[in-house]
């Protein structure tokens, strides 16, 4: 632990994470910053991606649960993917022994395990939020300052009323068919990887071959298992069984897309 | 306020806050704030943008307008969007009651209003920038390292000579015409929502429809107030009426550019 | 130099600067930045660039040379591009007197001269990595807990096997050739500048024009030296001359290419 020159230890306000669907083109993220700071002065932020794809809440969804547990114990994550900003959707903050998470209650958080929910509180206490509080913008006016508050040390009891539930979105997962496990195409990252709806857990010795794109693709290890330009599948940094082409882009090269059927075989 | 182990308020160096038409996959942003870090290494940073178009002063000047008032008073804005750079255009900084800002003078900051303005510097003196000084990269040569001496503690007096004036660009504003108002879109955002030339302040309850691409659009509170996929117009997160699509991108539904005139029905 | 309440300076931790080819959208970033403030609750992390074409080793070794000297002293470069992240590439830590780096050691480092190196460690020590270590993702696992720990104070020592060089890649130069120096274009910038293989120190009162793509071009100053529209070459931000065209894209008007032939005549 760092020790301040008086010889104590530094204490550090906890880390506010930030997952949203802004992009970095406009101001968005810059301005909920500049309220999360004007709270709490030496709030430390992480901008976990501003990248999820606009709208898309399972995608935030499975952002946040991959990325979770290599951040700090203690951080409260601030997340925004709001298609429904401006109805009646609610405005929740949920807490677990390990981390807390401010955002739309609209599915967002769905990879919560009941089990692990601590507390849920909807965030209808005025004095912690900007007034007047847009139709448009909860972001900026509803979660970055409720998190800087949180941050400051403001009490969860003083966040507004407890709730009991997190609203939940349907997360795909295999299905047993005639031929082995059915799962899908989740998401793609940069270099073209298909992330698929296969967890590590449900590969096994025997279970070591996936079906994509007319293809057959052994599960290995490492991308090095493979030669240049082939195709190869495994449990890649999500913690999740990926597809990948070793030097290449999977996306293209195997012509996948969100939804792609892949049949684990048996 | 946050207190230290010793009972002490921390004091933390003003915020600053850097809009820029860089984009970050280039070097030039964290260059910038290498220099600002190498001379203030307790500074705080605050990205507002750096995609803003390239060398657009004018979306530089409206995304400076409708974020300041969400940052901390006392922020030290540093605006680079400098087509000019190496030539004869000044490099100035202007002092506001609320913020500051540093950067090139060439109508980057016309939304400050004469009264508001304390203190205009010319950025002439040789000990605050870097030597030598290129005549292509004024963010890290000049206007990162006279921030940082600000946030350090250095005078205004010092920055050097001082001035009366900034320039000033011509920005769009609402003209009365046979049919009501008639503006134009300014920009848009990465939802595809158009930034129109009207502000609150241009609306009343009778003056509540918008002709844009040849349709009507009533002014209303929220997006949740239309239907999937209907346009509709409304007073954004920017302070100005904007021109949406429900759960859809009005840029392209609508077929809109900057520029496209856009009526305030009277 | 700042000073804390207590009339002590305040000590800072090395400053960490992230060079990547992760892009933003996905959560690479987050993660590793996770990691390292896991670690060293109290790091300073500076993003270098995460805009690095994938893979690309070369583009991220220019991007680190060029950028490198305008950070704080001390500060602890981690940079990941890594196409052979899984087979049997070492992990590489380099100090000099002024800054150190850390990641694959895969020619990423090749800037470096032998002579300003004091210390290379492979990154084997596994009690400073995570367990278990992935084989796809070191950036997490590897390169950003071993920096982390380097913030935290631990010893290079500590860090694995003391080593003697690094991997180097050949690095473009120019050659001589029966109408001068030929050289090449190595990279783009936003604005479509193109870098090339020519440093400063390449150029003379005598040698002042280059050829390119069909075109003779005055090496000028600054931008301004030439009117709108047309072509100009000038030692750029990098350090290296550069091809531009005054408020253009030279990458577009000129028609250039990665690896587009560039004569410096005599």
């Amino acid at each position: 632990m760092r020790v301040s020159s008086t010889g104590n230890p530094v204490k550090h306000p906890p880390l506010l994470a930030l997952t949203t669907d802004f992009g970095l083109n406009d101001i968005y993220v810059g301005v909920m910053k500049g309220v999360i700071l004007s709270i709490c002065p030496g709030a430390r932020i992480l901008d976990l991606t501003h990248g999820i794809p606009p709208q898309d809440v399972l995608a935030g969804c499975l952002a946040l649960e991959a990325a979770r547990r290599y951040l700090p114990t203690g951080t409260v994550h601030v997340a925004v993917v709001d298609p429904g900003v401006g109805t009646d959707r609610r405005a929740v903050a949920v807490r677990t022994d390990r981390d807390a998470f401010v955002g739309p209650d609209n599915g967002l958080f769905s990879f919560l395990a009941p089990a692990e929910i601590r507390e849920v509180r909807y965030l209808d206490n005025p004095q912690l939020t900007l007034t007047p509080r847009s139709a448009t913008f909860h972001g900026r006016d509803v979660f970055a300052p409720v998190a800087a508050h949180l941050a400051e040390g403001t009490d969860w009891s003083e966040l507004g009323t407890l709730a009991t539930e997190i609203s939940r979105l349907p997360l795909p997962k295999p299905e047993v068919s005639p031929d082995g496990f059915t799962g899908q195409v989740l998401t793609f990252d940069r270099f073209g990887n298909a992330v698929t709806s296969f967890r590590a857990d449900h590969l096994s010795p025997e279970r070591n071959r996936v079906r994509v794109a007319g293809q057959e693709i052994q599960v290995k290890t490492t991308y090095g298992d493979v030669g240049p330009g082939q195709p190869v599948a495994l449990v890649g940094s999500s913690g999740r069984l990926e597809i990948a082409v070793r030097d290449g882009d999977a996306r293209r090269v195997l012509g996948l897309d969100r939804g792609s059927r892949v049949v684990l075989e048996t």
